[in-house]
């Protein structure tokens, strides 16, 4: 199934298992896949900067997608496609869409400064990548260095009828989202999926903003769920009370570095993964942080009796 | 008083109150400055970032710590001098200091890169300064764009006495107070005071790592001072609950420039400010924004019935 | 004599002269003063980058306009006014030109990043200045670290009817010049005055490319003249004999930080000032550094008998 | 032939040919190799920044490789494997080596801040790429926004007994070279050789200073290698006129962007390339900057009868 504008829901971003040696961790792989579309999710993207994408070669990334497409069966996986020059983006954005890939993700390449140059960016890109596959625009400048104004934004948008979703981290962004929403309302902007990243930190109020779901690749994708179905369902209060109980720990998982630390740590607690191992350069993940970590999970699960977890 | 290394609590930061045409609202100044001490505050600093230091002139920011020490009449005032050259910076340190503040904080100037770099600013400071001034050492490189590692912080704590306390705002970040204080217990760095930064997002976990207190500006420093207080008393889960309590706002609020907008509001509606007004440039606070913050607002006091506040 | 778009001609960037001590060297700001109209300049510029501006404090900085412009009698005095703050760059900005100065010059704030942002940027500036007081606008990313594209420099041109002087300095910059003079010829743009920068490391072919003159520091002002004069006589190749001279000391003394401090050395060395010496930070200034500065004069001098120096 | 520390002399950096559709010019790449040769290079770099690296996807960038490698025949030649991976890397150097390369070159991952971080960057290449292959580290803080201090490449020398050449391009750098030469003759680091980029724009000094050759990719290496040699012969003055022969030129050439154009369009003219393609990104390269590349390399042939070159 092809990503299209219409998408809405939860779509996870998932890491890369590993084992203690670094290899890649197949069978976390395949389990870690299940688990997504078992707690809700209607699909997750791989090979994003959680996925420690740029740590694997090129055969690795191409593994990596072929094993979880399959896996999937038909249900949609994007893949992350950024990369330092346009020819080895169009190269693994073929080849994972003959996989049967649902589309892929772009974020602007490092060192752009000038709205022009953003826009001309994303004619190269489209250029090399083809205009027949589906995309995610991921506008996160925390991590890329990048700022996209919402009027560049709305160029990329209109320039390319491919762009499918807008994974929106930008931050502080809940204005963005506003003004987007605005511009498809008067018809200045087409109408496009706008889906959340930034780990969540806002998406109580993003909801109530007006966005499709949610991108990103926090820990208890299940909760992601159950938000997105209490804001379609009226429930602003239960929305922002589920949130609230999330967010201590959801705060923690943000941190650039250790986040993706705590993050594997808690899916190995969730019994997805089997070892919280990263590839070099991996953040320190100290003793202290996992016992916070530890207490954070042990305060969450006080609060609500559902989730269960493996022992620390 | 003069600031030294003993100093423990909470600090807050104080903004610069304006009027709707841009002048310092001098009535507010007062007032502010009676609340924060009557919220229980051990001092407070002026002239930070969230003080708006760079949109004042230098008569207006000689007559705003004039005004604010003589106010506090002897109880801690700590004024931001960090300024793009150094005889700014030693015109203000000197004359704030005859005025009677208890010390000054300096962050380190942009664009500094590597460890020499960064410690050559500092001699150089404290040259133009004086050793004679106790001084807060601002470690925030997502403002300041410089990043010290710990082995940099401790060299500029070795070569200047002077140095009495560590704001760190740096982020992720509770590593680096572990290490630092397990340097101060192995005798390989001298006692210093760690006062947290970055709007308390993790002082949760700050006050578990062992800092000593606060010097953010959160628009409830009585929440603060009570959170430290549950450190001092052993009372770890209370001390959660508070926090995860406030949670939701502290994060709303630690946005990078609407957050100081609604900082400002959240100030108006406790009687403290007469008006949000900033200076140009000013960030957009919306007024999905103000709806948002009110209704954070109201589901923080419905949890607790103390907090008493002006309409909307 | 106030500055407007006809502006052309050689507009010198002026040192601030200190003497060993670090205090104002008022007998050279004299001299020096006297120096840059003997040469043919048609005006200068002060508290500019090269002026070491950030190392003044507000007193100082007044101090050095009005000495300036005093003795420069009605000849065109231009005062750097660009300050991390709207209320400091308005203080200085009014009272310079009460001294009597041509204009100001304003480089965009450090963080802007979007096309929006700018042109923002330099609305809020000129409401806090004034829309009386004619300005240069200073294009110098790698300073400041923000970028303008063509159609930013147009729209700020456009919504200014007080700017008066492109002070030239992007790099690579010279298609710039090219599309900026076409807008003009084509009535998309209206006409301003382009003088460049950079320490002219490409005014041999900015002069081809049609700009007005230059706006920078070379310690051989009275070079920059001469090029221009044999510009306007469309004397090509003699221009370029020219430049090809001076270029290997114009490559020196572009350097960042070490380049200011082997231009006050030349400053010396021609007899204006009576001591190199930088107020700190400053750069090192290292024996062989000054030995090959030395033996690029000695050079220089043979290729052209008119240049006389005191001894190294 | 394997590199080591007593690398001499003058290893360019070569471009990578392309057709006109964007395909390598694998005809182009036969002559290159020759002609670099011919013109008395000891060596020469492929997949650099110059060489459009990351515009190779992986199989492309082996392919280069392997076909320069063989024409080569023996002689040295070294491959840049800088990659945001170590995965990468690592994949890229074991391979190239097996072809026969003489060795890698390495610069520092993006976003590396401190000292520490940078020294723990490149312990974790070395793990991945093997402490076996001899490799050039590349001191270019423009492109890379790393800055490493002299210290810290001190310590990367001392802590990698396989690091045998410093590709120094840090500006300004005299001094720096001057440093590392100190630190080598009084025993406080092991003697490497230390070759010169950043297009030679001060090869002149740089010769003067000590440093062992270049490696870099101006147009003209037979320049660079004339240079070489009278600075052995301690022929200071004539190594010095011929510099200033060719620094309008060099000068030209070394703008980022519109200099790699200027370059391959040189290549053509020299009768080395067949086309100054260049893959997208690509910097224009406007019909004004033709023509003063023509102009500037008719003035020196004028200078130089020896040069010849194709027609315009």
């Amino acid at each position: 199934m092809k990503l299209d504008s219409s998408a809405s829901g939860v779509y996870s971003i998932a890491p890369t298992p590993f084992l203690e040696d670094g290899a890649i961790d197949w069978n976390s792989v395949d389990r870690m896949t299940d688990y997504y579309f078992e707690m809700g999710c209607d699909g997750f993207t791989i090979l994003g900067v959680l996925g420690e994408a740029p740590k694997l070669d090129a055969e690795e990334a191409l593994a990596m997608a072929a094993r979880v497409i399959k896996r999937a069966n038909g249900k949609p996986i994007i893949v992350g496609v950024s990369a330092p020059g346009f020819a080895a983006m169009r190269s693994l954005a073929r080849k994972v869409m003959d996989l049967g890939a649902a589309g892929v993700m772009i974020a602007p390449g490092g060192g752009l400064k000038t709205d022009d140059q953003i826009t001309a960016y994303f004619r190269n890109a489209m250029e090399a990548v083809g205009s027949d596959i589906p995309w995610v625009l991921q506008d996160y400048p925390q991590s890329t260095g990048v700022t996209m104004s919402n009027g560049v934004v709305k160029k990329i948008v209109t320039e390319h009828p491919s762009l499918a979703v807008l994974k929106h981290e930008d931050w502080p962004g809940l204005d963005k989202i506003t003004t987007l929403r605005g511009w498809e309302k008067d018809g200045s902007m087409r109408k496009i999926s706008i889906l959340v990243g930034n780990n969540g930190l806002f998406f109580d109020f993003e909801l109530d903003r007006g966005v499709d779901g949610a991108n990103t690749g926090y820990a208890f994708p299940d909760m992601l769920v159950e938000m997105w179905k209490l804001s379609r369902a009226g429930k602003r209060d239960a929305q922002h009370d589920l949130f609230d109980n999330h967010l201590p720990l959801l705060r923690y998982d943000q941190q650039p570095g250790v986040g993706l630390a705590a993050r594997k740590y808690m899916l190995v607690r969730r019994g997805v993964l089997s070892s919280p191992a990263m590839r070099r350069p991996a953040p320190a993940f100290s003793k202290e942080s996992k016992a916070e970590v530890d207490y954070l999970l042990s305060r969450l699960s006080q609060r609500d009796p559902r989730i269960k977890l493996n022992p620390a």
